[in-house]
């Protein structure tokens, strides 16, 4: 299998050392060296994620059993939900917590903007139900960063002991989040994007209001239950057989990233966000999201009249190794977007930037040589 | 972190060929490589698993999360099931299956003990609304393996269209298992036993009978749903995104199995069990396991009076590298085990005798000693 130049907005590309460290053998996780490595793996990701006091979870899952451990640690069946959606990733919330028989009401956003803080806000004073309330905070279908500073804000304005959930998953360590300043209950990630890791475990921080709602909710749960996890993590364990190799990839990542500092992460994404803005904006590319809600980890950027979405992602794979993600749902067929988060320098976007470029003169070339 | 010989009922070591598959690089999971590589590992799945009809679903997480997509997608809340247990895993499973609303019958037989074929046919003929009944096929716990083609045979016999359900973790793949020819409706397998792959993959053989169940279950599930994954899989997709890197793992783990032979592995494995069992017993250790069912993946032994298991365990770590796995639940602190199951051969089994019986010697000396 040849290699990728793997643009998308995750997997990322994984640095050697994180592949040295997922080539190591296993070891037995009910032991003192898994232990270790557990420890090692939950302080990493406090510092990234900037909490102190909030608990940290582990789960051998994919970003979205994060999410569904969010639904049946914190929400009963029947409980009234506030999904604020912007795209795809807002969608499957929305479904995911109606398949557990949560009422959700949903705030739906137009593709490209951000939610408001202000309508977020009437809708929550409209209903005295909402308890709870949640926010993708990069939304990885349309490339738009909430504000999600802001949101929170318009949500302890108007109903200060609500329940706050956030979908991290694109954003936390490579965008700052604050759970404990901003007061996010519950913040989702993983490891497949900023981190540097391969898919495959999912990151939770957990408040005590989260802690306390998840005592009382009533819906099923036995593998995604944060308490059985906390409980295990006293004994250096996780309750069920962790991915190992995982967390081997996701100490090395950890390791990296220490070693760049938290602002050089943050400043560096914003960075090649702007850097991919500007190259695509230079080709005469319509960006899709409002550029005040950008996202630093993924570009996204409507296909130019005539140009055939999928003929131009396999043109940039099979002439130039480099994979790009095309739209999902709705957006299918009418957007591409450009992956820069983790492992990524201006180096690796130049070369996408150019590619595009060349690809995109050729399909031009060829439609005003049809028109004479 | 020291090498260890890692000789625990799973994680089982990992071949080179696994360690450098491991190593390679991400790529998009929504593309031509990787609907290639989930090909690859379903077709060599249900080569192991010896089914050409049932369906195959491959799931990024645990066995107990496996086990929780069996629950998810099979049983209703109230619905009877009839859990048969030798173990810490058939004890889990039934506490899983209660998490999710289902009402367990719970057949409990003393450690060490196969389940009895005419127990499970008369406790079927007594309640007619058993409409599913659930197996651990080798108990990992006690190193005891289920009779489970007489215990099929027996829930046929009392109940011919009752949906038959197999925890397979720690056999399937190391041990000959035949769904379709025994009527096992569902199977669940999971990476790191006899596969020589790290944790974080289950698998999941479905019948016909299953799926129609399968679109009858009222219980909640998204993250588990096999339906979403067989749908994908039509695509060459998983529906949510896959632990990239264990797939190479199996990939490259199931090239080895096949260059093997199915019945060159069934045939090591109780080959490997039979030698460890007669060196143990050849050092006045007596064995768990009834010997008639004794596991050909996990041998079972009482620590011998006046042997601390923690105390053994840590002397042969530290002395020899050699990690064996203590007892579960009640049988904490009372037995130890030797897991012998994928990449391993008498060689591996033969320094875990030696370091066993010169550990246990110098225990007996201390005592002697101590006596006079």
């Amino acid at each position: 299998m040849a290699a990728q130049n793997l643009r998308t907005p995750g997997p990322t590309p994984l640095p050697p050392a994180v592949r040295e460290a997922l080539a190591r053998d296993m070891i037995n996780h009910r032991g003192p060296e898994f232990a270790a490595l557990l420890r090692v793996c939950v302080d990493g990701l406090k510092w990234a994620y900037q909490v102190t006091q909030h608990d940290m979870v582990i789960l051998t899952t994919s970003g979205t059993g994060g999410l569904e451990s969010l639904v049946a640690n914190t929400l009963s069946p029947g409980d009234r939900l506030l999904v604020a959606s912007i795209g795809n990733f807002g969608e499957r919330m929305g479904q995911l917590a109606r398949a557990f028989g949560v009422d959700v009401t949903q705030l739906d956003f137009a593709p490209g903007t951000a939610v408001d803080p202000q309508l977020v806000e009437d809708a929550i004073r409209e209903d005295p139900s909402i308890q709870t309330v949640f926010f993708t905070h990069n939304e990885t279908s349309t490339g738009v960063l909430n504000p999600l500073q802001d949101l929170a804000a318009a949500v302890r304005v108007a109903r200060p002991e609500a329940l706050l959930l956030v979908d991290g998953i694109s954003s936390v360590g490579s965008v700052s989040v604050e759970p404990e300043a901003w007061g996010l209950d519950v913040v989702v990630a993983g490891s497949q994007k900023g981190w540097m890791v391969p898919p495959g475990l999912a990151f939770v921080s957990i408040s005590s209001r989260a802690w306390e709602r998840q005592a009382r909710a009533s819906g099923p749960r036995f593998y995604f239950d944060w308490q059985r996890a906390r409980k295990s993590a006293e004994q250096g364990e996780t309750p069920w057989t962790p991915a190992i190799s995982l967390f081997y990839a996701l100490e090395a990542g950890l390791q990296l990233m220490r070693e760049e500092g938290l602002d050089n992460i943050f400043a560096r994404h914003r960075r090649l966000a702007q850097y991919t803005r500007d190259g695509l904006a230079d080709l005469d590319v319509r960006l899709l999201a409002d550029p005040r809600f950008a996202s630093p980890t993924v570009t996204t950027a409507w296909l130019p009249e005539g140009v055939n979405g999928k003929a131009l992602l396999r043109a940039l794979d099979e002439r130039y190794g480099i994979v790009l993600a095309g739209g999902q749902g709705n957006l299918s067929g009418k957007i591409f977007r450009v992956g820069h988060m983790g492992w990524m320098t201006e180096d690796e976007l130049s070369a996408v930037l150019r590619a595009v470029q060349a690809e995109l003169n050729s399909v031009r070339a060829t439609t005003a040589t049809a028109r004479q």
